[in-house]
């Protein structure tokens, strides 16, 4: 799913353009009629986005196998808690 | 980010809803200043989802290493292309 603005990332893309993004894809995963399924959208190389235009993947995963649909790591780090605290009050600032 | 309507997956969330979340996910990524990272919502156990209540993750990627941000999968299958383009004919006259 491609928005028709051009933008390279998702935080250079305008509010209207990301508001359509979404109940599109709600669309096309109810006409596939699929049950599960990953939205996935990457920004930068090595976040694995291979074209430079902001666009959406809708996933299906038909079965919990490695073997199709995405398969994802999600390496944890710890991180003090106080500093975790005082990360998550500086963010609030800014939001 | 959790959209205060409750619905476990995305396409059982009313369009007004899903609307809100991507300016949002724009929002916290401009605040963390992150040019790398990935957006990704999961649908079902089989497909990660392990709250059963639609929400969003935005994921800074700090490096192209392994051991941090997200790391994917994406098996591909090969298909006939008139199988192909039979499936995309029936999808589009569902959306």
């Amino acid at each position: 799913m491609i928005p028709k603005y051009h933008a390279a990332k998702l935080h250079e893309l305008p509010d209207e353009y990301l508001s359509d993004v979404l109940p599109i894809a709600k669309k096309i995963a109810v006409a596939q009629g699929i049950e599960n399924y990953n939205i996935l959208q990457n920004n930068g190389r090595i976040a694995h986005q291979m074209v430079d235009h902001v666009h959406f993947h809708v996933i299906p995963k038909p079965s919990d196998s490695d073997n199709e649909g995405l398969v994802i790591g999600w390496p944890t780090k710890e991180m003090p808690k106080e500093e975790l605290v005082k990360y998550y009050e500086e963010l609030k600032g800014k939001l």
